[in-house]
Formats: C-alpha cells, structure tokens, sequence
C-alpha cells in the first residue's frame, strides 16, 4: 500500500480548489451558483478547460456516443480492465459549484498525482464526465450512465425536449460535431472498479463533526407526472360552483398526496418541485396543471406501496370537474454497494486518520447506474447547512482534498 | 312607444347574422375563432367593411383622434345630444367570433333598421366602435374609450410597446394615416345615454334559460400578486421536517384563501389563474412561488374586507418556514349603471315577451368608461357553455337578434 499512500501524498489541495473555482465561472450565476445545463455551449466550455489540464497530466481523451467525456492514464498493463472514477458536469438550474463537478475535478487530481508522483498503478485509471446527470434540462437524468451502462439504449430518449423544445438527439448531435475533433470511443465497458467522489448534500457529517461519508447504497426513487385537465374560463364570468379549475384540483390533490406520503420516521422524501399553469393568465381559470412527483425511500415496499397509490389519490382528489393522467417517469429501486469496494474505503480512509462513517445516499447518482456493470462504492465529503441545489452549496478546499485523498488511496488500493 | 316597436321590428337577423359572419373571416383561426388585433391592417379590413354597411345605410361616418370610428344618422333634431351604442372590434389572441364586434354590429343593425322602417327618433344615433378593448395589444385595455371619456389623455399611452416592441403611439398614427380619407371629429361628447350590447361571456344566462340579462353594473375587481419565498433544497437528500418548501407553504395558503374567499352565494369570484414556481425543477424543492389572486364582487364592502385580509391569510397559512410579500396590482371599485336607463332596458325587454334577469358584469367593458359621462347601460344575450376568450364562442343567430331588438327599442324609448 505504499503506493496508495504516495498517491494519496499528492493530492494537491490548492490545485483541486483552482481548478473547481475556474470551473465555477462557466455558468456563473449570482450568490456563488453556477447554471450549466448539459450539453450547451457552457458545457462545452468547461469540458474544454478539463481536457486541457487532462492532456497536461498526459492523459488521452476521448468521448462516446452519449457524449460522456472520457480521460484515460494508462497503468503498468494497458489490457487490464480499468479503474474508473467521475461524476457530471451539468448543474442544476440554480445550482452550486460542487455538485458533480467535484467527483470530476477530483478524478482529475487523482490523474495529475499520478503524473507528478510517477506512481504506477497495475491498471489503467479512467475519469469520465456522465452526460445530462442531473435531468434539469432534459429528464430523465443520468442519461449519459444509464446508456453507456446499457439499462436503457441512447435512441430511447432521443425525442426528449428541454423546455425550448430542443429535442435530446438534436442537442446531442450539436454536442458531438463540437467535439468532432476528439476520438470516438465505443459505448459501454467493463471497469474493475468504479468510486465517485461526491459532496453528500446533507447535513449528516457536518452535524457528526465527520470528514467522510462511505456510502453504503442508494435510496430508490419514483418520479410522476401529473397532469390535471380542466377547463380554462373567463375569472370574472365564471361562478366558482361552474368552473372546472385545474389549479384548484392540482391544490386538492397535493394534499392528499401529502397525507399519502406523510412518514413520521422522517426517512420518506416526497417533493413536488415543479408545477405549470396552463393558460397562466392571471384573469382566466387554469385549464391545465401539470406537476411533478419525486418519491424517494431506501425500502423497496414502501416505494411500491405508496407510488402504486399516487394515481388513484389524485384522481380521488381532484374529484369529477378534472381528467387526471399520471406517468411514471423513472423508478429505480434501492441499491447495494459493493462489499469489497466498501471495505477498500473504509481501509484507506482509517490508514488517512479521517473521522468517517457509513451512510445511505439519499441522492441519486451515476453510481446507481455503473453498479449494474461494476463493483462500486462513493466517498461523500461534507456539505456545509446540508445545501445543496443552491448558489449557498459550500463545502471547504481542506474537506474536498481529504475526500480526493481517500479516493486516490481506495483507487490504488483496488488496483491489485 | 310605437316607435320603439317598429325599430325593432325591423331587425333583421339573417343580415346580423351574415354581416357578424363576414366581419369573422377577418383575422379567422382555426376552430371558428379571429385573433384581429387592434390597429393592424386586419382591424382596418374590418372597419372598411363596417363603413360599406354604414354608408349604404345612410350613416356618416368619422373618426376621432384615438381611432374610435363613429357612425352617424341623424334624428328629428341635429343638435340633440345623441343617442351612443357601440363597443369594440379588437379580439383575444384566441378570441371568438362575437366578444366586441356583437356590440358594434348590433348598433349598425339599429341604424339599417332605422333606415329600412323610416322610423325617425327625436335625437341622432351614433354607433362606436372603440380602440383596443382587449388590451391584448397594447395594455391597458379600453384605451379608446379611456382616452375618450377623459379618463386618461391619449398621450399617456404612446410609449406603451406591444410584443414586437411597435409604440403605441407610432401604430396610431399609421391607423390614422390610412383612415385619413374620413372625416375627423374632436375627442370626447356627452351623448344622451349610451347602451352596449354584449355576450354574457358567463354560463348564467344559459344555465337559467333566459334570453336578456339587463346589467345592473359592472363588479369591482382587486389583482394581487403574492410571492412565497423558502429556500430550494436537494429532493433526495433534505429532510421533510427541514425543508423550507416554498409550493408547500404555498398550497397551504392557497388552502387558506379558498376558506377566506368561500361564498354560498357564489356571486364572489376568487381565481388563482397563474402560478411559477422557482427554480422549477422535478428534484429540486421550491425556493420561491409566485401566485396572482383576482378577486372580484359587485359590492364595495366585500372587496375590502376579503381582499384587505389577503396578506395575513396568507402569512399565517405559510408559516415561519417561507417569507410572504403581497403587491396589489390593481384595484377597481364595483360600478352601478344608470337606473332610468337600466328602466328603460327592462321595459322594453318585457313588452318584446323575453325572458330576463338583471345581472352584474363579470367582464371589464368600455361601458365602464363611458359611465362616467353619460347614463349608460348594458344589455347581455347568452354565452354558449359560458365561453369566451376562446374559438369556440357561440351564440345563435336567434339570441344575438333578440338582443339587438331590446338595443333598438331601449335606445328608441331613451330618444324621448
């Protein structure tokens, strides 16, 4: 274990935060946020600066048909199935400048330590940037992993549109005439390894006084949309006892939803985060509402339970003046890490005399995708006030570098 | 009253019904609905078209400095104050065939039928249609007749834009530049009384199976705008009982108001009609909710104490975890037309054998302008299903003549 302990010695702190810093000014929005919708010409432009510092630490470059970016440190047998880190490079709408992007700046610096350390590891070590992660601009989200891990084919949601109504496939097109110049590597692989490095975006280890999180799995998740048809009306001929008021029965229905999710455990995440209007004329009644359901909960029963029953209370709820559809969106069931994979952090992070624990992720990541074709774990680093999805989201250059360490260390640890 | 019931016994339907026919292939949309917007080449076709009638019909026709166009037959006396009915030729975006333009060819069906009877009345007829009713344009709505009757100068909306960024002020030189071969007659009048014909663009009329609402008054109107700040949070990752969900703290207000605003009598009008919720995205819980209220009632008392209780309404229904603003936008008292001419509509719709009701106006109408310098009053006929603002306005040829006899004959009884 020298090596992981040579690797892990050069974990460059200030480097790291440079780089994460730069990157935050692509999308830059006011508060210290960053809106970097994937596969816009703000993405393009920090994947850029990422290739440069990639090509400088002698990496090779190179992108698939899902647009996932791809850098590639060759180890002692360059036909040994790789070690593979990463995350995402798209934020939120308002969102912060750690998000996804530290998993991939931390890659890289495990990248550049390799290059300045001369460590050589037994396998290659690849870093990958997923395409559309957070499913902001085109859902679902971890389009990118869930294509290259084959769960759903790439063409499936080619005729997604973002809010525009760019269709994904055109958009992806663009994307890849951009980076035309770059080799084209086939869809798909099988790393020995894959460990994403995130912040947790909870409050848990700043309220523990802990440095890292190792994550034991990921919570499952079901999303619907929910579209509640009336009938739009003039607002100052109408009488309410005639109106068939969308947004009125959207009303009705949220809270019966909210009864239907309610958990005193305080373990069940039920979010309705977007909701539209059609018309949205202040003076005419709402003809059409549509929302959104994010249901999220480690237990695979109580998803079933509970998601299977959103259709029929909505329908209760908005009673007979609304035609009700609901759609399931996406639905991923609770998942595993990897034991071994698990066991590697732990080891490294206790060798690093970090204060550590295990936890649940109760986001969704890539990892959840990769799982189904490798070994794998993640390393959460803290987040300051549990902020996330937000300009405020701030976790410290020391907190960030302890995590790349413990990544580095699991990664040559893992090479044998 | 002889003359009263031979005017409207020469109102002739089928030409009513052929002339709104005609006058809805301008600007036609899909569905049987006209977008013509007001001061655009298609609002002069239709002007043009009225002015053939007009002028076949004996009127002389004018047009003043705000683009109200004036159709004039003269009475026994030329220097009596003139008996004024008209409304507007503009429409929604999405608008039907009958919204307005029912108001100005009902008035040119009183001056052919003045024509074709040889009926003469003590005082001159003018039929006006005035400028930009709808507002869909250029806001505000009721511009011609605002400027008309004094209530605001015309200057004041010049530098209004629409959506192409065209000036108000530029559009209405142009009209007037292509109207220049009318005579110009000053701004402003005191007619004797002025009554518009229109449809209900409510389901009442219908519902009751009545044939004339004579309109007592037009209700007041008060718009709020209320914004609900939380704080945005990760849906996966944030507690419930931590969150700051500002479309939760919303439903809960909504919830709130729909208990402040209930109504037995369903006279009072309470609709929530637009909705955003930021940053809008299915994962992330709502930061910030803005929602409008437009509140209306045909009494003062009302408006006051419901809408001045709007702001702690909503206050307290959020609660500590979302700041509250409430910003009125608009503020309208209820308006009561004339009595003796709201007499006169009854008496006449009785001896024509229709079945009626007096009513309030839910919609704003240039009636409310003109109240201010003449007795007014309205005169509505059925709305099918209680649409307007949309393609599929409809009333029966039979209805709209109905209506336009009871205009003949109140505005023959008012002519003494």
């Amino acid at each position: 274990m020298d090596k992981a302990r040579a690797l892990a010695g050069a974990v460059d702190e200030a480097r790291q935060w440079g780089r994460l810093m730069e990157l935050a000014r692509i999308g830059a929005i006011p508060g210290d946020g960053v809106n970097r919708q994937a596969l816009t010409a703000l993405d393009r432009a920090a994947r850029r600066l990422l290739i440069g510092w990639a090509e400088a630490a002698g990496a090779q470059v190179s992108v698939d048909a899902a647009a996932n970016l791809w850098l590639r440190k060759e180890g002692r047998d360059p036909a040994a199935a790789p070690l593979l880190t990463g995350s995402h490079m798209d934020s939120q709408p308002e969102g912060g400048r750690f998000d996804g992007i530290y998993g991939v700046v931390a890659g890289l610096e495990v990248l550049s330590a390799l290059h300045d350390s001369g460590v050589v590891l037994e396998r290659p070590l690849e870093v990958v940037a997923w395409t559309n992660e957070e499913g902001s601009r085109f859902a679902p989200g971890c389009m990118g992993s869930m294509a290259w891990s084959g769960q759903r084919p790439l063409e499936a949601f080619a005729e997604n549109t973002d809010a525009d109504g760019v269709r994904f496939g055109d958009a992806l097109a663009e994307h890849l005439a951009a980076e035309s110049d770059l080799p084209r590597r086939p869809l798909g692989g099988r790393p020995h390894v894959y460990i994403e490095a995130h912040i947790e975006q909870g409050p848990r280890l700043e309220a523990e006084g802990l440095d890292i999180g190792v994550v034991t799995g990921i919570q499952g998740s079901r999303w619907f949309t929910v579209t509640v048809t009336g009938a739009s009306a003039h607002a100052g001929t109408t009488p309410v006892s005639l109106r068939r008021d969308a947004l009125q029965a959207a009303v009705r229905a949220i809270q019966a939803l909210n009864t239907l999710m309610a958990d005193p455990s305080d373990r069940l995440r039920f979010t309705i985060g977007s909701l539209t209007v059609e018309p949205g004329s202040s003076n005419s009644v709402a003809g059409r509402v549509r929302f959104t359901i994010d249901l999220r909960h480690p237990e695979q029963v109580v998803l079933q339970e509970r998601g299977d029953a959103v259709e029929e209370t909505v329908r209760r709820a908005a009673g007979p003046v609304a035609e009700v559809a609901v759609a399931e969106s996406f639905n991923a069931p609770p998942l595993d890490f990897d034991p071994a994979v698990i066991a590697d952090i732990v080891a490294e992070t206790q060798t690093l005399g970090l204060r550590w624990t295990t936890m649940p992720s109760g986001a969704f990541h890539d990892a959840q995708l990769v799982a189904s074709v490798a070994p794998t774990g993640m390393i959460f680093v803290p987040s300051r006030d549990g902020i996330s999805h937000n300009p405020a989201e701030f976790t410290t250059a020391a907190q960030l570098a302890a995590g790349t360490r413990v990544l580095a260390a699991a990664l040559a640890r893992a090479a044998n």
